[in-house]
């Protein structure tokens, strides 16, 4: 037996498990502003919790999630309310190893999506789009993706360091936010400062 | 006393939090592919743990959080990803109650903006800059946040079935990937399915 599921069973375990939350949720009292006037921009990688890592307690910070942590338009658009309404004065940019961004450039990715919208594996070497018999139907690629940033990446504390860049330079940033940039470590749990 | 913590005492905090958390880490056997095939879009709201309201484990589920939730160009490239390098099948799309995102509209964030950068006041009715003498010489604001989309919303159901829409619709999204709305209730913990 595996720890795996099927779709099936995963919106039926999310709605029974939010029900068992709920009976005893005592958190009805928290204000939208966060309480230790932060926010962090890290990965969505299944692997890393900022609750944990970092040591939160709910109402005290601004979590942003999105692939590879990057400071993009849409993070930035986040970060700005997240200053302008709530108040957060710190922002924390926290990448992570072993990050899939790294192992694929923006250019693979617009390649394979226009073959193949399946699930590429992994060869040891490159990713490939899953074989395809002739009687195989199923929509195909599309070359949208050719024309999207995918924000891939290969140098980690690089990445950090440009994204720490995009986000002070922006013209919607006051200059006094403090921002702070991280590597975490998927195999040990810890956090590394990255600076210049 | 009061539970708020000032710029200096966050980042000392967060590294001695992290320090603890590594010392007993034991995930370093997790794989990066979700072992639930599934990914959750939310908000960065600082009162929403989706590890704690969904009921997940440390590498279950790809975690995507920005301003309100919304399906933008970026959580949809973070979705793309999720599924065709790490194998995601269903995704969730949640918002919540009480979000800063209904306060306010794209219209007004940009005039805020324009003023001034500092976090804005709610006076119960609207948003309004903080008061400035004249011998106040910080930056300034920028009409930067005028070009910006700032996905502000004003219908809480109409906002979760329009990005399942947007997901849906979106060229490089494959026909058979699930894509569940639920609102998430502040005050009680508790999700409620969005259904047309």
């Amino acid at each position: 037996m595996s720890d795996e599921s099927g779709p099936t069973d995963n919106l039926a375990a999310l709605i029974e498990a939010n029900k068992h939350y709920s009976k005893t949720f005592d958190q009805s009292e928290l204000q939208p502003a966060p309480t230790k006037h932060f926010a962090i921009l890290t990965c969505m990688d299944a692997r890393m919790d900022p609750y944990k890592f970092a040591g939160l307690m709910d109402g005290e910070a601004h979590i942003l999630r999105n692939a590879g942590g990057r400071a993009t338009e849409d993070a930035i658009r986040s970060l700005i309310i997240s200053h302008k309404f709530l108040g957060t004065l710190e922002w924390f940019v926290i990448h992570h190893t072993n990050c899939g961004m790294t192992l694929v450039t923006d250019e693979k990715i617009g390649d394979l999506l226009e073959e193949d919208l399946e699930t590429a594996v992994f060869d040891g070497e490159t990713w490939i789009n899953p074989a395809r018999d002739a009687s195989d139907n199923r929509k195909s690629g599309s070359d949208a993706g050719k024309s999207m940033a995918w924000h891939t990446f290969t140098d980690l504390n690089q990445s950090v360091l440009t994204d720490m860049e995009t986000i002070k330079n922006h013209p919607l940033v006051p200059s006094h936010i403090k921002v702070y940039g991280f590597i975490f470590d998927v195999k040990t749990g810890k956090l590394t400062p990255v600076v210049r």
